[in-house]
This record gives C-alpha cells, structure tokens and sequence, in this order.
C-alpha cells in the first residue's frame, strides 16, 4: 500500500512536492489544500483532490502524511503546530534563529495527539545541516564554513521589488571564489560577510523610474544589501523574463579540520549542490523525509524531530539488506 | 563520567583512534590490546593500559565500547563477532562485497549477548556511503558516481611490493579529471575503469633488478593494475622516503540527477574529501561511532548496526537542543 500524502498549500514548494512524489513509487498524492477558491487551482496529478484548507480536518484517516508547504514567515508557525494535531507533517521551515521556539511548539502539538513532525527539512536547513553535523562530530577541532550561492534569493529579489521606481528584479547571491578558495588552502580565514559572498541584481525599472536614485537605494539598504558588494544591471522586462525566470540555487558547506597527536595532519570535507531548480531540490527532500516520518510513526514514535533524528535508512525506498548490498 | 574505550590491534588504525580519543573530551583510552609483546608496544597516552589479547576478556565492565583497529582480509572476520560477545564493538570492515556476510554473523554474536556493533565505519564505506544514501533517497532518478584519490592505496602498494625485483613501493590512485568533469556537466557518462582512474607508482628497485622487466610486471598485474593506465616511475629510497612517506586519500561521491513533471531540471550533489591522513580520518570517524554505540546500547538497543540506522545526533558530544540551536 502507498504512502498516502497531503499537500497544504500549491506555491513552488507545494508544485515541487506533487513532482517528487510523482517519482516515488511507494507514495501517492491524494489532496492538495488551498486558501484560494479550489477551483481555480488546477494541479499536475489527475488523480489527486484539490480542496480548500477547511476541509483538512475531515481528512483525517485519509492522509499518512501531509506536507506544509507555506512560508516560514507567517504560515508554517501558526500551521506546522496546528495541523500536527491532525496528522503526522512536514515542514520547510528555515529561519534559522527560530528553529529552537518553532521545534517546542510542534513537539508539544504533535506529542498530545500522537504525531510525528518534521521540521526543517530541505537543504538549509536539511543536507547541509547534516554535513555540518558529521563533520563536526568527525572533525571536532576545526573551521566550519558555509556559502550559497550562484543562485537566486527570493527574498533578496522581494526586497528589491520593494524599492520605488522598481518594476520587477532578480537578486543573484554568488560566493566569494576567492574565499572559497582560501578554505579549501586551509588557511582558516575569518570571513566577514563582505568576503564571503557578493549580490548580483537584474532591475526592471517603472517607466520614468531614476536608475541612479533605485540603485543608491538598492545598494544602501540595510541587512539585505549594504554589508555586500552589490552590484545592479538594469535590464528589460523582455530580458528578464528570457534570462532570469528559472529558480536555480545551490551552495557548499566546508570543514576543515586537524588530527594527529600533535595536530600534524589537516583535512577537507566538502558538499556541494548545485541545483536546477531550488524549490524542486527542496521538496525532493521533504518527501524522503515523508517517508522517514511514515516510518517513525508506524514504530510507535511521536514528537517533534528534526534531520538530526533521523537514521539515514528510514528516508530510502530500499531495505536494511539492499542498502547494505548495494550503497554501504 | 566518560565513554571508557578499548583498543584492539596498534597499527595505523590503533594509534588514529588512540589521537582521535584524545580530541574528544566525553572519552577516555583506558586500554590497548595487542598480538605483540606489550612491552615491546609503546603508546601515546600515559594514563592507558598496554595489554596482551589474550587478557581481553578479564576486561569485561572496565571498557564502554572497543574499537577493533585489525584489517579486513583476515582479522575483522574472526574478531568482530568474537568480541561482541563480551563489549560493545565498533569496526572498519572494508571489504564491500562481504558486508552482508560480515553483517549476520556480527548481528547473531551481539544480540546473544546484548551487545551493540557497529561495522564497516570509516569513509568508504562510511561517509561516502551516508552520501550515497541521502542522495539515493533525495533524488531517485540519477547516477551514482565514485572517485578515489589522489591517495595512497596500501593494498596496491603492497601488490607491487610483490614483484620480484621491487624493494619498496607506493601506489597513488588518481582520479581522471575529464571523467569528473563529464559528471559535473550534466552527462551521465558510462566510464569504464579505465575511464575513472589511473594509477602511479614510485619504485625502489632491488641491486641489480631489470627495471623493464618489473614495469612490465605491474602495468600487466591482473585486477590491480591490468585495467588501468599506469605509470611506473623508479626512485632512490631516499625519495621514497623523503616524499612518499605520508599516507593522503580521498576522493568523491557525486550523484547527479533529476525532478520535475517532465525532468526538465537536473540537479548535481558532490561530496569531497581532501586527507592528509587516511588512517587518522578513519580513526575520526569510528570515534564518532563508538560514542553512538554507546548511546544506543545505554537505550537498551543491540545487534549489528551500520552508519545508515544511527541518527546523525548520536555521534555528537552536543545535545539536541544545542544541535537544533547551532548546527541545524
């Protein structure tokens, strides 16, 4: 029998998630939840309900697993913990500081009625999580660094949109290769943020817009551009949407580390992603880690649990024996 | 209190894991254990026993976990199962095709005694295979790629050492850079060996061996050097001495693969590992895994264990909360 799996939500990421389970074979999407009308949705699997999110409770018993698919800002605080009452989810939630408080609230939801939840799931957090916490483990005395990049940050790109005179705009964040480089030498740089990464923006202005004044604006703005090297190309509709209309994204996560009895010997791990499509990557995640939870949840676990939790097997398609025969 | 830990077999391994413990403040090397006369066997850490073998089993309750630092050909086979019978065991075993063998005889010795093992830890099999596996679940329509090296390996240095002629030797396995290329850029070639690797090799001639004579010997070395393209340089002992006396490795997983409705995006994870010492790295890492042991055995687990059923969190000194708040 499939996993059977609940989307809440059909931005990128809830899109994302119906092609990922798509190429699962043991899983099938049964229902998509909206806060639009359901029937102006119209989504990829013909199989599959679209509903309107008043309906989710009455699916319960219906769903093994629903994936939250909303934003960190707003939705996944209030809906991670609320929806766990219902069912076993997942999230995406990323922002970073908030983890610990998000994690307590879900944990206390979901252990009163019997769930799992996973949160935080996708690839930062997520994999690269993961690689720093092996590699730290591994490496106890040593440098950790992570960059992202060349891809687009949405934020960033909102941020920009934001500005006056600003029609549209697609925000680059690319690692400082000179940086990057630094690590791999194992000179253990301290890194201000201006060294690590710079941000490449395409601008499309408003007719009459003042390119001086938006770039001004744009390159002083604080948090989001002013502590970078910032540069800003201003470019066509037409061009922007030809040139800048995918979501690609990726990034590395580095340690460098000694060992040895006098710390004689250094050494280097690396990860790196180098992503299509940033949404799709992320949700391939999720969804492995859907099945992780269908796992946990069968075996009697519930609460809220992170990547970290997780035995690596519990999120693959294959048995102890194949793993073992076949990747170990 | 700390993870008391044994020792068994003073080797590369044995004394990597002996500077591992010492870099890891929640343990403590109590005892080694050798085949040797332990007067002869001088080690590192003042406040450690050195032992004969045969007092092993007198050790019982004194040791947390024991970390069996023999090779994999002959001494793994007998000596995992034979002391998960009195200690929670970790090993290194190596040999990829007699995982699952090595796996149920391991398995039946630990659970009869309510013992935890751990096989197989290491890089690779180990991190690299921990690679493997989330990018197997993450993306399940792609290609595995794996290259080693530059390194040194032991097994083919010892191969030439064979050699009728050959006085010393070093092996350094070479991945072909082409061949990584060709993944990177999205074309999931078909290498063959030959395509993947190249080997070279520094000499030491006896007095008076024909220099053509062995060259021909390797380079035609069935399974070893057969299949690949090899080059053959002959040295003084001094420079074997003075250059290629360190023991560097490492290597990459990449898996390359893709999502999407129609699999219009393709996406790329690589893993690299940069080794100044392969033994101490490996050292590392079963480190991190006899604290796991430790943990699962302390829940009351047993039985054989790989890296793919531990939680990533159980190889960290840090607890969760600090895990979710710093790392995640």
């Amino acid at each position: 029998m499939s996993i059977r799996i609940g989307i809440i939500g059909y931005g990128n990421i809830g899109r994302g998630v119906e092609c990922a389970v798509a190429q699962n074979p043991d899983m099938e999407l049964k229902a998509v939840f909206t806060r639009r009308d359901p029937a102006s949705v119209s989504i990829l699997t013909e199989t599959a309900a679209v509903c309107s999110v008043e309906e989710i409770p009455s699916w319960q018993g219906k769903l093994d697993v629903v994936i939250l698919c909303g934003g960190s800002a707003t939705d996944l605080p209030v809906q991670t913990p609320e929806y766990a009452q219902y069912f076993h989810v997942i999230d995406t939630f990323d922002t970073h500081a908030k983890i610990p408080e998000h994690f307590a609230k879900v944990d206390q939801a979901a252990k009163k009625t019997g769930h799992v939840a996973v949160i935080a799931t996708g690839w930062d957090p997520g994999m690269f999580s993961l690689t720093r916490l092996y590699a730290n483990a591994v490496l106890p005395e040593g440098q950790d660094y992570t960059f992202w990049g060349r891809g687009v940050s949405q934020g960033h790109s909102d941020a920009i949109r934001r500005v006056d005179g600003v029609k549209d705009a697609r925000q680059y964040t690319v690692p400082v290769e000179a940086a990057v480089e630094a690590v791999r030498a194992g000179k253990d740089p301290v890194l201000t943020t201006r060294e690590k990464h710079t941000r490449e923006c395409y601008v499309v202005l408003e007719d009459g817009a003042d390119p001086e004044k938006v770039e001004t604006a744009i390159k002083t703005m604080p948090n989001y551009f002013a502590d970078y090297d910032t540069t800003v190309h201003f470019i066509s509709e037409e061009e922007l949407k030809a040139n800048h209309s995918a979501i690609p994204h990726g990034g590395m996560v580095l340690r460098s580390g000694v060992t040895g009895w006098d710390k004689e010997n250094r050494h280097l791990i690396e990860y790196k992603l180098t992503l299509d499509s940033n949404p799709e990557f992320t949700s391939s995640v999720v969804v492995a880690y859907a099945r992780a939870a269908y796992r946990l949840a069968a075996e009697g676990q519930t609460g809220c649990k992170t990547v970290f939790d997780i035995p690596p097997a519990y999120l693959s398609m294959k048995s102890g024996e194949e793993l073992r025969a076949i990747l170990l």
